[in-house]
């Protein structure tokens, strides 16, 4: 995990934003003033996104998260938060681990040069829960045969559903 | 000089961010699409801004700069550059020992409540130069006096020129 620069934070996020503006401002030049609003409404719908999710207590998940795609991986993240209770610090080293080892699987398996994604929601509406959709192409050898052994032994008293094919997995955690 | 978390960073920026969509939404609204045009021309301007100071090989001068109006100042920071050589990296700490006293001689004199601004000017067309612009309510105490002396006196060699009055200072530095 990379600690950060202030500076190369600034310098990412600034990219990220400055993508969704030239795609508002090529909509807007030539007159589709309806996506135009579109796009900005899903801008604003992702900022809430981020801002919840820096609002549960729990600084080094959420900067893990929130600095994920800047890094260099097989897959891009993205992340839905619903919550209610809004307090995750007393798991978040908890859930750092579980979401650490699912990174690095994906790491070794996900296969480059395909559009994979790994969706991550985090949900307290009835106790906390961790909910993993990954979409995209799997290199399904002997390690990973075990690496997920591995992980199912290690997490078997939270794990509640695992499902798995060659093109995604579906991963449900209740802590 | 605050320690930065990611997370905190990213909240500002976001909010900065948002605030720029937020107005550009409000005249979309209204149907002034020239205005709309203007607003996003002056962020990718600011951005340009942001990411020349960030290329400067300063990193600790930039993060002071672009953090700066995240803290509780009695005036508003503005920057701009205007480099060529791009290479701060020898002059950096002085460049932030004289930046930080004089943020702190208007800390100090900087009247609350009145629309005061900070104009910091990085330029290297004719050598390694800073310029600064204060333009608002200035208290002109005794300490005023004083504190500007011993400014002056420290960096005597440096100053080229300097002229204030009740409503301003300015401030030519060549290093």
């Amino acid at each position: 995990m990379r600690k950060w620069e202030v500076v190369d934070v600034l310098r990412h996020y600034r990219h990220d934003w400055l993508n969704k503006l030239q795609l508002i401002k090529g909509n807007l030049d030539i007159g589709r003033i309806e996506k135009v609003e579109g796009l900005i409404q899903e801008v604003i719908q992702q900022s809430k996104n981020e801002s919840d999710l820096s609002n549960l207590n729990s600084q080094k998940l959420a900067e893990r998260l929130l600095t994920f795609n800047w890094e260099e991986h097989p897959y891009v993240l993205f992340y839905e938060i619903l919550t209610e209770d809004k307090n995750w610090g007393p798991i978040e080293s908890r859930v750092m681990g579980i979401l650490n080892h699912i990174f690095l699987l994906f790491d070794s398996h996900a296969k480059y040069g395909y559009d994979n994604q790994l969706i991550v929601i985090l949900k307290d509406v009835d106790g906390a829960e961790l909910e993993l959709d990954y979409h995209g192409q799997l290199l399904l050898n002997d390690n990973w045969h075990s690496d997920l052994e591995n992980f199912q032994k290690q997490y078997a008293n939270v794990i509640r559903k695992i499902e798995w094919d060659e093109n995604g997995l579906f991963l449900n955690i209740h802590f």
